[in-house]
């Protein structure tokens, strides 16, 4: 934790003045417990006085007072050049017995925390009244609470499976997915070819932890989403980023020193997160041939794939793959509902029965109600029905950004044209400061995620969705945008 | 792999009897696809021909036919003493370009395949007429189906949460949580001290992989269900046991030689598993006495702890920390539904934030709808409803299970009388063979829990579950089972 930025402590009380006790006694009180409990550790922060009176409806010299007692009880410690601190060792000497330095066990625990920007923006994204304009989520309005409801309601069958769930996930469900991935990506598996995740972001965490050996190498599109996870890294794998071009990943520029067994490939051949691109059909068929040959195994991401608007795209790479050589994962997030929690790895059955085996070592498998609910979306065409809609709406709104982009970005940007998928890959022109430029948009409530999340290297791009705020909202946001980008560049 | 029993492939076709095509040759035919495709895979066994002719429905002939065809191939060799192996390595030679050695990714992962009993036993209890006479899952007919169908149909709102959970999980479920823990445990937090999982087995996930740094030494009773889990071991946390007296673990005969900050004590208190004991106040006191003074932090597992039965146990340890040593863990899987997978961890903000950071990036959280569904439940009522009618029920199957074993076992076991939860722990007179009274009663298909699975040392117990099976069922299977016991006593 230290070395991000400041690590306000959060507080979600106020004094009460209707009881006796002075208004500084208890708000001493207040941050005595919090500290004592453990609630706040050594090392964070507590907001800036004229904060802390705002927060506690209480006159500045209030909070001066309680500051200077907590101070005085060792419990905190003053000015760092970033405000009052609270110190730990100090309060472990002050009261007799002894307390638990949970931040020691915090730091040397396995799991990296999650990088600084990716780690502000989950945080933030639950923020009352921001501006979401680079978010992951589709907006709440294009959720199928219609559908579900009445599924819910009326047709659900009465008898509702409660108990765990077989290690692969419902039967039901991926037998329903058979049919789909035959029928909408030409991908022909069993059942026992199918492992149900919680979204696809646990499929990856399985694949990080059980197939890839610590210090592999994946081999990632520049840019690329997973880098901004962490999932690969956690687990001791080395990212490296192979170049794009119109046509996707190019396969020739991997460097022929990997070392075989050690090394996979990640791609996100339909529009790939951030940048849009769909790799073309040879192209896919090029990476496929060259990782055969090359024995790395191929690990492809294809949650976005169901959300084109303009016309399908190509088939998956996994459909031309005679000999389990492609790991493919899908997802229900982001094309139908994220809160569901439905993802799905396909591949070798002995591939798959060893993440099961990992998965319930770790949750016991996936929650069966929502399983249920998305087997029956699957089987009845509610979820085929849902995509109708849901590419309709992304097409309005994808013109609408487009058009804001063309108006007030022209001199300042460039960008691509989607053709599915939520993201514009806005690079902008010249080398001005992302940081500057997420936190004068963020001091107006405007969320943006900056490229170098996605990037291994130094990169002067946004991803802006326009799938979760409203016309309105987007429309003026991204104005809004556009001016503090200029005010920035001027300022350079 | 290599180090577990036989490891059969999973057939799941038959061969065509209408069409043209020669039996023998569709077999083969299936068999080269399977391992082509990397469903099967090296080392793996073909089952005996004998089995293979029943599977198939056809002639032993035919059979030996195939078998002969696929050595030809190169795809099998023969006899190790165990059958009919698949071998990649041949046909990775045989057909010209490459395919993947999954397995080599699949041994070189981080993660720990599950122990080899644990393992067998989770897939067998998914096969159709074992009897489980061990397991840790309720009987489906104490689900609480009707309750939840009417609340589906009924009472949500008709507004589904359905985007992603905020990173602790539902407010409403943690608000509900909060009322919960300090009406039936005496524990008072905020919902900011709570972190809902995917069951309590993700919580124990999440705190091994990001609280307990590599090489720590985990205080556990002897036996403990956690050792059954892998779940620290695999984060390379050694396990050493305490042993329990009749007040449960004994703190004195800790080790004075631990490494302060990476030692930690993982204990359940209240209907312990397997051993069904409940520590006595005192010994909760002072465990939590001598923790706080070593700065040893607790883990405490309180998943059964509402299913008591002939009268309320004593407050968790939790209930009494008061300054943050304690992580506590809780789950309405054994009490209400295990497959909503809802779990939840409650400890200082600090810790409950590290590990929401850590489910983020596994995950991002647990199903909203679940989530929903329980907060409803546990707000009108209905979960306390249901533990009443379970409480009954446990105690009415209780009894009927020691009635049996009074019967049966008396000259060959010692067994505790449970006061809560699922278990009788059956302690054998005498060190008779487990495994083989393991194999003896799964050829009768009655599915036992070894004793060792939750022990470091060498054990001639059974966990018992009174839970699973009908009365008639649980009753003929248990003296079943006492005959089996008894005849390979004689022939030891």
């Amino acid at each position: 934790m230290s070395k991000e930025k400041v690590n306000y402590v959060d507080i979600d009380w106020k004094p009460d003045k209707s009881l006796k006790v002075p208004l500084y006694s208890q708000i001493v009180r207040y941050f005595s417990r919090k500290i004592e409990k453990g609630d706040w550790i050594s090392g964070q922060f507590i907001p800036p006085q004229r904060k802390l009176a705002e927060i506690f409806d209480v006159n500045r010299s209030t909070v001066w007072e309680a500051m200077q007692e907590l101070a005085a009880l060792g419990l905190t410690e003053g000015n760092y050049g970033k405000g009052t601190m609270i110190v730990n060792d100090t309060w472990e000497m002050l009261i007799a017995g002894s307390t638990l330095n949970w931040q020691s066990y915090i730091d040397k625990g396995n799991f990296h925390a999650n990088v600084d920007y990716v780690r502000q923006i989950n945080q933030l994204e639950y923020e009352k009244d921001i501006i979401r304009l680079g978010t992951g989520e589709p907006s709440p309005k294009l959720a199928p609470k219609e559908a579900i409801s009445r599924i819910l309601k009326e047709e659900m069958d009465g008898s509702p499976e409660l108990n765990y769930p077989p290690p692969l996930g419902l039967p039901e469900l991926r037998q329903a997915l058979c049919q789909y991935l035959e029928r909408e990506k030409d991908i022909r598996v069993q059942p026992s070819n199918i492992l149900i995740t919680s979204g696809a972001l646990q499929a990856l965490q399985l694949i990080s932890v059980c197939i890839v050996p610590p210090n592999s190498t994946a081999f990632i599109e520049s840019p690329s989403y997973i880098k901004s996870l962490n999932v690969f890294q956690s687990a001791g794998t080395v990212l490296e980023s192979i170049p794009m071009d119109d046509e996707g990943m190019m396969p020739w520029i991997i460097s022929r020193h990997f070392d075989v067994g050690r090394t996979i490939l990640y791609t996100i051949p339909t529009f790939q997160n951030p940048t849009g691109n769909v790799m073309s059909p040879e192209r896919r068929d090029e990476i496929l041939r060259y990782c055969r040959s090359n024995r790395i195994p191929i690990i492809e991401d294809d949650v976005m794939g169901d959300l084109w608007m303009d016309e399908r795209p190509p088939k998956p790479i996994k459909a031309n793959d005679d000999r389990g050589s492609v790991i493919y994962i899908g997802s229900c997030s982001k094309s139908f509902s994220p809160g569901l929690r439905i993802g799905w790895v396909v591949g070798p059955e002995s591939v798959i029965q060893r993440l099961a085996d990992i998965k319930m070592q770790q949750d016991y498998g996936t929650s069966t109600l929502p399983q249920e609910i998305f087997a029956h979306c699957l089987r009845t065409g509610v979820y085929e029905e849902h995509l109708t809609g849901m590419r309709r709406e992304l097409k309005r709104r994808r013109d609408l950004a487009l058009k804001v982009l063309q108006e007030h970005f022209a001199d300042i940007a460039r960008w691509n044209t989607p053709s599915g998928s939520y993201y514009i890959w806005l690079q902008l022109k010249g080398n001005v400061s992302i940081r500057r430029i997420f936190e004068a948009a963020l001091a107006e409530k405007i969320l943006i995620n900056p490229g170098e999340m996605y990037d291994i290297r130094e990169n002067y791009s946004l991803r802006i969705s326009y799938v979760y705020e409203d016309d309105e909202v987007l429309e003026r946001s991204l104005i809004r945008l556009s001016e503090i980008i200029k005010s920035v560049m001027k300022a350079t």
